[in-house]
């Protein structure tokens, strides 16, 4: 299963913010130590275009957290994938990794799910789709065994 | 397996602190992006009577996160089930997932587990036993695998 | 598999500093509420020393909790063991339980990996190898199934 992440730091439509961090809840996303909480857009495909109607399946809600004292490039990722389409619709799956943002492809587990992911585990290959400013679009190319 | 965990934000016997939000230490709960630390009271029973002396069993220690940007009633569960009573004393059960307070029943991942639960992976169906002001008592019936 | 996580809290070379807690970035990482993000090397052998070139294997990077009411002596483990060595280089494991530093003997969950532990559910024991101030030792002894 292939989805997209749309994570906006900044500008009109912020999905994640700081709330803790070496300088508290102004701590930079890009530093370590910062703790962010993200509602991320959940695609299909890596663009939102609001004419697509059914190109939204969910949100990626949890935190992640700085975790490179020297480059600030990994983020340890743990989250919910919950998914609000008709194919999976109430279903979630549960995602803890680090993402390492100077590869141009990294790996994070999935390490549980609900509804029709129970006893989901598994990976995910993460690449950037698209990298503006403080927004990203993470693609997640997901693998998984619920037997 | 059945057990009830009980989350206190307030009064006598306070079991749940924020840490982090949008407005530091001092966020709500109930507000998105605000971090709390908790160490609930786990029991067998709904009700915690002090004369019911086998009832508690054990503590579910962790954190969770206010994920809603909306409504605020989302909250990202990670934490340990530990286990104090005779049958599984020392053992644990990893949970991680997201509570969504707005619906009758919810569901999380069982992700993990140590002691008698090693190798365990299932899922835990959510309902809201009491909801007293900041109080809650919430019931987790749970499903596992160990093989 | 065993590695060790070398954490230190205070001194030259910190690799693991507060961000939350209930005095904010200040708290301490022994008081109920602590919110610490590390980045610990990772060892084969217990003792790092510089002229033991091929010892470090990799990093533990995430967060961990103070979870105790009472005693400040439960810490939730949340981390990626990212391993840079030959022989697991760019694999990694997902690590989630509680580290009771009150027994000799504690255990954690492993509730994921990546690399050449895809599919990894297991759980690690727990010991102090090293404790010198705020500095520590641990060694995890690891028992995985990737089946």
């Amino acid at each position: 299963m292939v989805f997209y992440t749309h994570d906006n730091l900044s500008g009109n439509n912020v999905t994640a913010f700081s709330v803790a961090g070496l300088n508290g809840s102004s701590s930079s996303a890009g530093k370590f130590g910062t703790v962010v909480v993200m509602s991320d857009d959940v695609t299909k495909r890596p663009k939102i275009n609001e004419s697509d109607a059914d190109n939204t399946v969910g949100r990626a809600q949890g935190i992640f957290v700085n975790t490179n004292l020297v480059t600030g490039l990994d983020t340890l990722l743990v989250f919910t994938v919950i998914f609000h389409d008709m194919e999976y619709g109430g279903s979630t799956l549960e995602i803890q990794g680090t993402d390492r943002f100077a590869y141009p492809h990294r790996e994070v587990a999935v390490v549980g799910g609900t509804g029709k992911f129970r006893f989901a585990r598994g990976y995910a290959i993460l690449t950037t789709e698209l990298l503006s400013g403080t927004d990203s679009v993470i693609k997640f190319n997901t693998t998984l065994r619920t037997a």
